[in-house]
């Protein structure tokens, strides 16, 4: 473990901080709160959206491109949507630079001032609506299942590495329907997406549940959410579906002729993951040792390294790493053999322990001779002497395993961190310390709410999707509640 | 074909326009030279990046993502550059909204000020060279090969779906190398898997060559650009790959320790192609019946139209028809079953071949009786009758046929509008008459070239590469020239 680097118990934060620089994921630049992903960081988020966009179109969805830019006056047009989003954004004014009069540099161009500002989108409901407008004309256009990959900008004040930065690279889909049921039917399918996703890629469990009121996305009627817990307690919104209702389509006039022959408003659903995840991802699996990634989404799943004196040794070692390499290969795992000879092996193991692939394999020259070779696992950083033959079985075994581990371990973590409360102290007590997801009975008020929030930071995370009714006391107000919400305190 | 289609000869410009709307590949949108890119432009434009991208990763590249924006001052740091960049560009100049005064709406809040405006990217050479000042310290560190996917602004005065608007999608390749060979050679290999991709993919034939000085990149060396020719006789620039030297690293102060344990400038290349491509497929294939698509490219390569009239028939042919459509599947064929009762065949034939869609089978009650099937081939809309057994084998072949065709077309096209000039009569003529590529003398000045594309609109589009030097007479000034190069009216 490098000196510079610190451990997870010393400081949560700075660990997490050091680890997205040290293991080349993403810097800041030079636009202040804007950042560089770096080819190993946008390497993790190819793997993600490849699987995210096949399991799309599976979903039967189509991908589209929208601009960037929204008028300004879009944005009034849905009447909470205005609150939420028109106010910490870019706003371009104008569209020339012109020579600066002192010859040095340029300055913007006064005369090239736009009649109306335009906002760099920090979602696209309001410019997506306006053009389904001219797409829907009856029962026969619908559903339209749209999704796009763009990069969106919010003007945060406070910015961390994938957790929150003025840009970020997301998917939003949008869809259209003629009912209500089939809206509300398509926003929980994609939070199922969304949820398989994390368990089965990410290997993060999540819980699904709908958000309370005053954490609605600005304009929908109902938003649900996929919530992780990471390793210092704190909860982790990982991916958000909308029902939008008929809002959009209300401000934006989008009307359909329905089978019935009558003019009714279309339905609507948006939904969203973004690069954030990759702080999820990090956050969740990764130890004092540096990054761990679950096979699944290692952009390098196995590397080889040999261990040689001589250049005879090296050309020996090569021979069985390149046949190891190939026949991986040909069952699709990326397989990295790195020969360099002007590193040395101790320094290559903790580089690629640093940067979490899943497997190292090690030859040297007594492996020749004794048919074994050395298979050091990250998750666990266990290291076994095994047998070569079959090793290429062996292997894609392995790494089957350390996808199921790390989400057992995820499980487990979240298990021995989710706590019943019923009490305010106990409340207090838990929050203060160790965090988690607190299961508690809630009155249903946004005063509640807001008071709890003010006292301990905790926030209703979801009220979780498919839990029995239990009646019980409001844990601040003693007010009775029907049913247990999730809070914690959160990123 | 659709009355209110016009046809190439009526009108080139407008049938490109007609054919991109009914199409439903792109449209223009609420913010003026902004395209939205439909469904179906936007499957071909993943098609062509899928293909790109396997290119550049098969030649080291990794991908990774920088700021959408670019502080004002860093445009000003290559003197070249600033002149070619930051002129028509989308300028952010603050950083929130707030309610308006009466309540209507929300305004630009003047208290959020940038300090240093920001351009939203015409092209990333600064932003990224101002990161690489960071990553690069020895030749160790040395090459850099990156590309981004992303989206970037130029604020143009006309627009045009595609070929022309203020925002568009791109990649841009950005590579740091420790000699200029180095640097160069990177330029023409890239260069090359531009023109590979369009031959071999959009089966376009192109001419690779040099730009001259006043077609140069803004900030390069030299500019190498691919050129093809579209079916009204006007070039098509279709990609570019830029030596730039060591420009962009004196001006962001990008050193690096050479082997020779001196400190150098760092070398430089950048390329890139972009949603512009889609323009130009277009134009190279399409017909009067709407568009054509190389099999390699489009997003359904076979369409099966059942013809019936009693569902019985229908439950007999989608039984043949799913055995097709999955045998080719397995082969990796896009096959849409189209077994639609809310419309006509007739209806369906029509929009298949106005898609583009290359190969079309047709499966009624008698081709059950005798084994056959209809097939259709939209690039010569050639129908024939074939025996059912062994169809899918025989699909693909078609498909092979198709590509290789339209290929083979596009170059007789070309052959046939590519003219040795040696006159400016001839050239006049040329010009002024069918368009296409003219090979003439130049006498190799700035003041020639500018004054051929004053009086004539054309530009020269490369000095060829490869092509034997030849003595003779610039068919403008009458001076010596070395070469010919050839010039075009353009797009």
């Amino acid at each position: 473990m490098a000196k510079d680097f610190s451990t997870r118990e010393e400081n949560y934060s700075q660990w997490y901080n050091d680890l997205v620089i040290r293991a080349d994921l993403a810097e800041n630049s030079a636009v202040r709160g804007c950042m560089v992903i770096k080819p190993y960081g946008f390497a993790i988020w190819e793997k993600m959206q490849a699987a995210l966009d096949k399991m799309f179109k599976d979903t039967g969805h189509v991908n589209a491109y929208f601009p960037i830019f929204i008028p300004k006056s879009f944005f009034s047009r849905e009447a909470s949507h205005v609150e939420g989003f028109a106010k910490e954004c870019a706003v371009v004014t104008h569209y020339r630079l012109k020579n600066a009069p002192d010859n040095k540099g340029v300055v913007v161009d006064e005369d090239a001032k736009l009649e109306e500002e335009l906002i760099v989108r920090p979602t696209s409901e309001t410019i997506i609506w306006d053009t389904y407008k001219n797409w829907i004309q009856s029962y026969r256009d619908l559903p339209l299942l749209i999704n796009q990959w763009a990069n969106v900008v919010r003007w945060e004040m406070r910015t961390r590495l994938f957790l929150r930065t003025a840009e970020f690279l997301w998917q939003e889909g949008h869809t259209a329907h003629a009912t209500s049921e089939e809206a509300l039917n398509e926003a929980l399918t994609m939070l199922d997406v969304y949820a398989t996703f994390a368990e089965k890629f990410m290997a993060i469990p999540v819980l699904k549940g709908t958000k309370t009121a005053s954490e609605r996305f600005a304009g929908a009627i109902e938003t649900f959410a996929i919530e992780a817990l990471m390793q210092d307690g704190k909860a982790l919104q990982a991916g958000t579906s909308h029902f939008l209702g008929q809002n959009f389509a209300k401000a934006f006039d989008v009307k359909f002729l329905n089978r019935e022959n009558q003019l009714d408003f279309v339905w609507a659903t948006s939904w969203g993951v973004s690069t954030r995840l990759l702080g999820a991802l990090i956050m969740s699996h990764s130890d004092d040792h540096g990054l761990v990634l679950p096979p699944k989404l290692a952009p390098t799943q196995v590397v080889i390294v040999p261990v040689f004196k001589t250049n005879e040794q090296l050309g020996q070692i090569s021979e069985v790493a390149r046949k190891i390499q190939s026949s991986l290969q040909q069952s699709g795992i990326s397989v990295k053999y790195d020969d360099r000879d002007t590193q040395k092996p101790g320094w290559k193991f903790t580089e690629y322990e640093f940067k979490g692939v899943p497997v190292r394999l090690v030859l040297g020259p007594r492996d020749l001779e004794q048919g074994t070779i050395e298979v050091f696992r990250r998750d666990t950083l266990e290291k076994d002497i095994l047998q070569v033959e079959d090793i290429d079985r062996k292997v894609i075994h392995l790494l089957d395993q350390i996808q199921e581990n790390l989400y057992q371990k995820a499980i487990d973590f979240r298990e021995n961190n989710s706590h019943m409360v019923d009490t305010w102290e106990e409340f207090l007590q838990k929050i203060e310390g160790p965090g988690g997801f607190l299961y508690a009975h809630w009155d249903g008020t946004a005063e509640t709410e807001a008071k709890i929030k003010e006292e301990t930071k905790a926030t209703i995370r979801v009220i979780p999707l498919g839990q029995p009714l239990a009646e019980g006391k409001c844990i601040y107000s003693g007010n009775p509640s029907s049913q247990r919400v999730i809070f914690a305190r959160a990123y």
